[in-house]
């Protein structure tokens, strides 16, 4: 099977083999070196010298630790949006009783720098800013670097606090944490970094750690107080997804070896031949070309084609793509060129494509 | 390396393989199948017809999930507790607002019925109550069975509900979720179930579905309504921990080969074996033997020696244990035997600790 859902992605097998080790104690000296490896290396992939925190659960659950450690119910969020991920960060911030203030821009299209430099001086009191550095229901990339900047460029007496759900583009994309300005980034394991779901990742900055001190919506077990207090002697406040972690071991492995420029140029590489070629059979890019993202393609299902009938045409060729989100469910394919992949996958969902589109 | 700490604990070789396998979408046939299975197998060990739910999370993360669904700020809960899991079952609900009247007993002992009934009387207005059915910090495993009528009995409107933290008995020690009037069971993938950590389950039963419905307590990732519309079709909300649910396919096809009853049988026998090499070894056991615990033997460090060296020492012949936990740390050892363990692992541990008391 050529597994080309934008994530869960395939596991090298370096990392089944990690993933299939004995279980080992979490409050030990192994788990302790695990922990130590996994620290180090997702620091270097987000470039970071901040805290990285890891939690026993999904992406999602991700933005809501980043929500509910930072949040006050009654402040105001500012929420960037341009699809179905942005629209969930911020759904999970109003759930925590934020007032959300919403930046969108048309599913397909990077959001606009300007127009949240106008939210911004709207919403003078805007305690924390919502980015999706890479919109996954879309196959857009926002231009990340200059939307730190706007944010750090109003920023007064240490807010608002810029928050980046990178779940898809961290270890695949550039991202530069801590030059950019990110307060927290929150990536999960199924994604880019090429181990098995269950293990969402976070940065978190000392201006971030100031506000959770004081932050009043209540949290227990995504508390981030508890897992740096317990990070610094090597466990977590929870029994952890120790296999997932040493599968993420091994996938930083083969990262550092392939090297972090390779990788990102890789990426480039597929998404490019991905786009490409699709062109060349007809299809239509779905994201803002000047904006399409190096980790998921967005393709308009053909006139007069039904999506649900392309994705089970490609699967019963051995490739597994995902249907498009929301109101775009049935006339968007997309496919995920995340991690562990190179030309030859690429090539095969072509070919696949150029069949079943026939 | 044997290891004996009271989870996670280790995996058979048919649960490893599982583990190791090609990622799969979690939004597609194969994923249905195994959710599916996974479902029928653990409402089969719980004894429950009622809806059995998966949580990427750790058992904490469960309990958790328990309290925030079935919680309006300001509720009064009853909490009995009995060592450190139920200690902090209580402050989870405390976390999210709810009055909690404690019933405890001494660390060693187990919760008392009638003590229970009391509580109950003194706060007729209690909406849960809830209960630890194993207490993996003392090694006492409560008499669920009395303790749950003694709920029932007290039931007006639909409350008290009964919530139970079956993380360290479900799957060891018989448990009928139905006949004794649990309305949410909590269990963990890394305990009994011989599966990776990073799983929870949860049965909910009618009555607390409907509580649930007009909970106010604010969730989104634990949101069990999300998880019930979804199982419905055979998928999670947010990406679940595949290859945990894989791993813990396997384990229930053990657990049905072997037979529940031979299951419980074998873990009585462990459990009896563990506390007469101790008894014999001069060692003490922490528990009321009345109620040991048949997953996790709770023994006093001897006189004289350090709680620390003693695990240090059995580690060094390859027996990993855990300490004591709060007001017994470094006075209390914990050796966990529940799931894939047998009569050789236990006498394997009470030769090391022949060597390590001498």
């Amino acid at each position: 099977m050529n597994l080309r859902v934008p994530g869960p992605t395939p596991l090298p097998p370096e990392v089944r083999q990690a993933v299939s080790g004995a279980m080992i104690n979490h409050r030990g000296p192994e788990f302790r070196e695990l922990l130590g490896a996994v620290t180090a290396g997702v620091r270097e992939v987000l470039q970071t010298s901040n805290d990285v925190l890891f939690l026993t659960t999904s992406g999602t659950g991700g933005l809501e630790a980043a929500i509910v450690n930072l949040l006050s119910p009654g402040d105001r969020v500012l929420a960037v949006t341009v699809g179905a991920f942005g629209d969930r960060f911020a759904e999970i911030a109003r759930a925590f009783g934020a007032e959300v203030t919403v930046v969108e821009a048309p599913w397909g299209r990077a959001a606009d720098p300007l127009a949240v430099e106008e939210a911004l001086e709207r919403v003078p009191d805007a305690r924390l800013v919502l980015v999706t550095h890479n919109e996954t229901s879309t196959g857009v990339a926002n231009d990340l670097a200059t939307l730190g900047e706007v944010v750090r460029a109003h920023r007064r007496g240490g807010y608002p606090l810029l928050l980046v759900d990178a779940i898809s583009s961290a270890g695949a994309m550039p991202l530069f944490a801590d030059d950019w300005g990110c307060d927290v980034v929150i990536s999960a394991s199924h994604k880019a970094w090429m181990a098995p779901p269950g293990l969402a990742m976070l940065s978190v900055s000392e201006r971030a750690w100031a506000v959770a001190e004081r932050a009043t919506c209540p949290r227990f077990y995504f508390d981030l107080r508890r897992a740096r207090h317990l990070a610094a002697r090597g466990e977590t406040p929870w029994t952890p997804a120790v296999h997932a972690l040493q599968g993420l071991r091994a996938a930083l492995a083969r990262m550092r070896a392939e090297g972090l420029d390779a990788v990102y140029a890789r990426h480039r590489r597929v998404a490019h031949r991905m786009r490409e070629g699709a062109r060349t059979l007809g299809l239509e890019l779905f994201a803002d070309p000047a904006h399409a993202s190096n980790t998921v393609t967005a393709l308009y299902v053909p006139e007069g084609k039904d999506g649900e009938a392309l994705v089970a045409a490609l699967r019963a060729q051995g490739v597994i793509v995902a249907g498009g989100m929301g109101p775009f469910r049935g006339r968007v394919l997309r496919v995920g060129h995340m991690g562990y992949v190179d030309m030859a996958d690429i090539d095969g969902v072509l070919r696949a494509l150029a069949t079943a589109v026939a």
